[in-house]
């Protein structure tokens, strides 16, 4: 069934049911988004206060056929938060206006925060109870929980404590008829019927919006160590990661990668970053260890080095002697998209394979690139998670528009190299309407039927988020 | 539309489309449940060797409308493996013979195990490489990794490695209209499209029967301790926990409680185990940790102890000096059930609430069941998971028998109080047949709603695990 567009007819109807200002004009910045990719289109824009105000805009919204794009932080990289010019102009709900921590439950390690909560200020609520709210990642000062929650949102400590899904305990959310599920349960056990939040978690504002989320804290762990160790290959890296898990159990919070390309684009176009080396190794990992009380987080991570120089698996090393210094060494982290996008990425690809077939997803991904003509690869990311930012760049000279005609080709040859390899196209980003093709590539036929008979139930006049996921019927 | 019966016609036909003896007259043991609650009623069981074979029974099920029921180990709490005798005449689906570990991959933590594989066998199979798989019940000699997933089971080890959901990395499962979702993914990260794993696990094969799972494996703790404290009340207890987190972080792997009517009828009915006090205390806790390299679990649990001790907490305590003691402590914990058996409950209880609400929880059930009449409540569990076991027993000199006629208003009273506090009425057992009323009664209208869409949509024809979780409509 077509969808009506979201006119000002149905936005004074709507508006009539709602507390003044409720609806307004939408203004321009809700119609960008980080990768400047899409330009959205839409006139109105919703800003409830409560669940029960999203349930009267869903209401009508599924009564009237009219589309809802949820909108959060805004800083989602596949699209899912954008309303494209091609589509029948929607609705665009903002969940910014329900940002208010309704409780945090320190001695039970859980916090009630609402969607439009800025992830900085939970874990800043987190940390005055001294507690950890672990998800961290790079857009943690305008990212909402709504849409971290949405997108199952990953980040540096997945290793340790997670995906997004692996942090909720409970959400409210409203379906869309209308109906509001009051799910903000506090249980780690709860085995009352389908798992409706692992549902919602990851749909993308698909099948209900996500009004709050029951958060999983976690005590701040006793010491912190920071160390950069230069490692031989991927495939050695994946084994100091072994020999650091057998050493410290889950005591490891990150392990990150990088190569020399990042270095060396970091030098170039962010040369405030302090480079821990001055001779830019060929791999480096990042890992941050949080241990228990008793044990020194710098004196393990000697051991650590000792045991992987002896091992043959590292080469040289750093370990952070203060605060300052860890900071320094995320900074070399952190501050590599930044120095790809001054650079300007081809193609960027956030995929996920099976730890073991890492090694040898780099080397057959160069290969594949290598074929398809004269590239940089920089090649980063959550290596103990499986998960790689495979970035495709042009060579010194020339620019990212003069391979256009080829963007789709890499893109290809990536992904059919990380499907053939069991993995994922998109291992933290999401669909949105960017990988809507991926999925139907890539994407099991059975799963894809199931996600479409889901969605023809919970939303048979399919206003949620029309086009993200799953491509309009 | 009604279900039509699974009669000779019908398997005859089936039977024609499989290998010859996949299809066989039903054996009493499928038809018997732990509890003797049910006697089931099924003359065919299929014991098909693939995921193929599956697909070729549900599809044939589907066509005829025959309803199917899931048998794992037959170890279910709440009936969901048991035809009952009123219901149209299902088809029993044993997967004991998918009984393979595909493969281990021991550097990524992961094992590939069919649903028909024994619990047990996992945990052997892992320890053989150095691994752990930590899902650990009473029953893990005989329940199968199909019906633990599909139940999502609990254990003693949720606290530290989660619910058997967060075990679960990919599951290959066939969906009603027989196609074949291949979905073992052994990837940390993976966010495409909706999480069907999630909604499969959990739902007690009433959406579909998962042949096989890509369950995670954990590296072995360096060091492992346990140690017995009694603890002045529930709410010390909980403290206890939080001393422990702050200082051992994820180290804790179980934190039980127990009290003194379970040690009582511990003494009385299973005297071979090793009382650990002389005087029964009023609660016990039973705390197991596994440590990372350089630290001495016993030197970390007598701080514990001796902070415990400061802050009023436990007044005595023992620490386990081998591994045979350890093995005796959890004796202890272990074979409270089966004293809960020989004394006969009036009403067990599987419920969760919120970490904070189980001293209010445990002072008020003691206040409502003391309404009703005269009775031994034996409370114990997994406290650290909110969890706990609440069964009510006759007084000494009284059966079960004798309070027949107020078993309804005790589990009324209990899951009232339970559901008042934001709890759970079936925390790890899931719903079955057993509690489909409850769900109804205490389930969210907006998420039962949609439960009873979802089914529609993925089981049209209504064949999967009928009047399993959800009333046949």
């Amino acid at each position: 069934m077509p969808l009506a567009p979201a006119d000002d007819t149905f936005a004074a109807a709507l508006s009539a049911q709602l507390p003044e200002d409720t609806l307004r004009a939408t203004e321009p910045r809700y119609l960008e988004e980080p990768r400047g990719r899409w330009a959205g289109s839409s006139r109105h824009l919703a800003l409830p206060r409560t669940a029960q105000e999203v349930a009267i805009i869903l209401r009508a919204c599924t009564e009237s056929s009219v589309g809802v794009v949820p909108y959060g932080g805004g800083t989602g990289l596949v699209g899912g938060q954008i309303a494209p010019a091609e589509m029948t102009e929607p609705l665009i709900l903002s969940l910014e206006r329900m940002n208010t921590i309704r409780e945090v439950y320190a001695e039970e390690n859980v916090m009630i925060a609402e969607a439009g909560v800025i992830l900085a200020d939970v874990q800043n609520t987190a940390a005055d109870v001294d507690r950890l709210f672990p998800l961290s990642l790079a857009s943690e000062g305008s990212a909402r929980i709504g849409g971290l929650v949405g997108t199952n949102a990953g980040g540096v400590n997945v290793l340790r404590y997670g995906n997004t899904r692996d942090l909720v305990l409970g959400i409210e959310a409203v379906l869309p008829d209308g109906q509001i599920w009051h799910g903000l349960k506090r249980l780690r056990k709860d085995n009352t019927g389908y798992d409706l939040r692992h549902l919602l978690i990851g749909a993308e504002g698909t099948l209900g919006i996500i009004t709050a989320a029951a958060l999983k804290l976690s005590p701040i762990p006793a010491g912190r160590g920071t160390a950069l160790m230069v490692v031989k290959s991927p495939q050695a890296a994946l084994k100091l990661l072994s020999l650091a898990r057998s050493q410290m159990g889950e005591g490891i919070s990150a392990f990150e990668i990088m190569s020399r390309m990042g270095l060396d684009f970091l030098a170039e176009k962010v040369p405030d970053v302090r480079q821990p080396f001055a001779d830019h190794p060929e791999w480096l990992v990042l890992i941050d260890v949080g241990l228990a009380r008793g044990l020194d987080p710098a004196e393990a991570l000697e051991t650590l080095f000792a045991e992987g120089l002896e091992a043959g698996l590292v080469s040289d090393g750093l370990i952070a002697q203060s605060e300052a210094q860890a900071d320094d060494f995320w900074q070399v982290r952190e501050r590599i998209p930044e120095a790809n996008r001054m650079i300007g990425a081809v193609s960027s690809h956030d995929i996920s394979v099976p730890l073991s077939a890492i090694p040898g997803f780099i080397t057959k991904g160069y290969e594949a690139i290598g074929a398809l003509g004269e590239f940089r690869v920089n090649c980063f990311g959550h290596v103990g998670d499986g998960n790689l930012h495979y970035n495709v760049f042009p060579m010194p000279g020339r620019s990212r528009a003069d391979h256009d005609n080829q963007r789709e080709d890499i893109k290809r040859a990536i992904h059919d190299l990380c499907h053939e390899m069991g993995g994922s196209v998109s291992a933290e980003h999401g669909i949105g309407r960017l990988k809507v093709g991926d999925l139907e590539r890539y994407g099991d036929p059975a799963k894809l039927s199931a996600m479409r008979a889901i969605k023809a139930a919970l939303d048979p006049a399919g206003i949620m988020n029309p086009g993200a996921v799953l491509r309009q019927s």
